[in-house]
């Protein structure tokens, strides 16, 4: 199997989605730590992997990184098609996509670091201001999606059907990455069931934030 | 052929790409105006078809509705294989998916309606607050591709190869909304070049939001 390289955080959800896959289809990768609170991500030798500044990135031996954590979650899907992280059905993989993409589009862009640094900077907010702002993206997207999966007959025990995709990785990256800010959100039973039959996987569960080198103690 | 119904708003970067999408299939929709200056996508109607409040939403008769832009694409890439939207190899597809998603998750959700309502009410934001915003994401957002477009051996004619995938109908979506807001971003000139091109097409151009019912005059 390739030597792969991940370009990773402790606490970064995006990294978490990656490492979850990885696991999940029996694939291993380096990881090289970029700091997101020392700014790594923005110094001249990372910005040459990924321009926007952004982790994840894995590196497949001989190619360009890849880079966006969705489109690393379909080329895993695509290169080890077992077990299978998208339904077979084309109407089954949009809902999927749809889910993944309300959590990695909607949400958890406005809660990154480099957002947080603007609006404590330019924006005027006060660390105060920084986590109502956080707390208010993660309520409408996770209060958004807990709607879909009580209303929606495609979920089943996990986000669609009866088992993993990458809805599920999506869901529990955002709230793995709620645990680290300890900020939660009320009256989302169907999200919590799932997240929990998910931690269940030992891919998930190895894949936390506070059992990542680096994190501090939780 | 279906009678497709699509939840739409002419200025709406991300019903842009579904109407680019459907017309390069050959495929048309019925579009059903939800004003986003009136707040419709807030209204108890259409929160029953996305409880996430945003548009695109296209009603495939008989089924759920689908949401979400890039899954939006990825399902009618997949019902209706030609002409293809996303490359045959596998790395060829995570690059296609990674640059649409470093425009549809780090780029354009940090400028929609619902961000601009928070930072011009909650967050204390005038409205010359909220254009440097917007200014500051388009630019970050597209000098980055610039960068990868500009090094990558796999731009072509298009951003990727030499016919039109995903990431070239996020690509104009993004300036299409640029335009609206009559924001420009300097020195991208293979993001220029490709922006061109693709406006020869008819499905591009037809798409463009001032051609769209509901719109002012340019």
């Amino acid at each position: 199997m390739a030597a792969y390289q991940l370009y990773a955080f402790w606490r970064s959800s995006a990294t978490y989605r990656v490492r979850v896959a990885l696991a999940l289809k029996g694939l291993t990768a380096e990881e090289r730590i970029i700091d997101l609170d020392a700014g790594d991500q923005r110094g001249e030798e990372f910005l040459k992997i990924n321009p926007l500044g952004a982790i994840p990135a894995l590196i497949v031996p001989g190619q360009a990184p890849l880079t966006q954590s969705l489109a690393i979650l379909e080329y895993l899907d695509e290169i080890v098609p077992d077990p299978r992280l998208l339904p077979a059905d084309p109407l089954g993989r949009a809902r999927v996509r749809s889910i993944a993409a309300g959590l990695a589009a909607d949400t958890h862009p406005l809660v990154v670091p480099r957002v947080r640094q603007y609006l404590t900077t330019t924006g005027g907010f006060d660390l105060a201001d920084w986590r109502v702002w956080q707390t208010q993206w993660f309520t409408v997207g996770l209060q958004a999606l807990e709607a879909r999966l009580a209303a929606e007959a495609g979920t089943g025990a996990y986000c669609h059907g009866e088992s993993v995709t990458i809805a599920d990785i999506l869901l529990t990256s955002v709230v793995a990455v709620m645990r680290v800010f300890k900020i939660s959100v009320a009256d989302i039973p169907t999200i919590d069931r799932i997240v929990a039959l998910c931690e269940t996987h030992e891919a998930f569960a190895r894949a936390a934030p506070f059992k990542q080198p680096g994190a501090p103690a939780a």
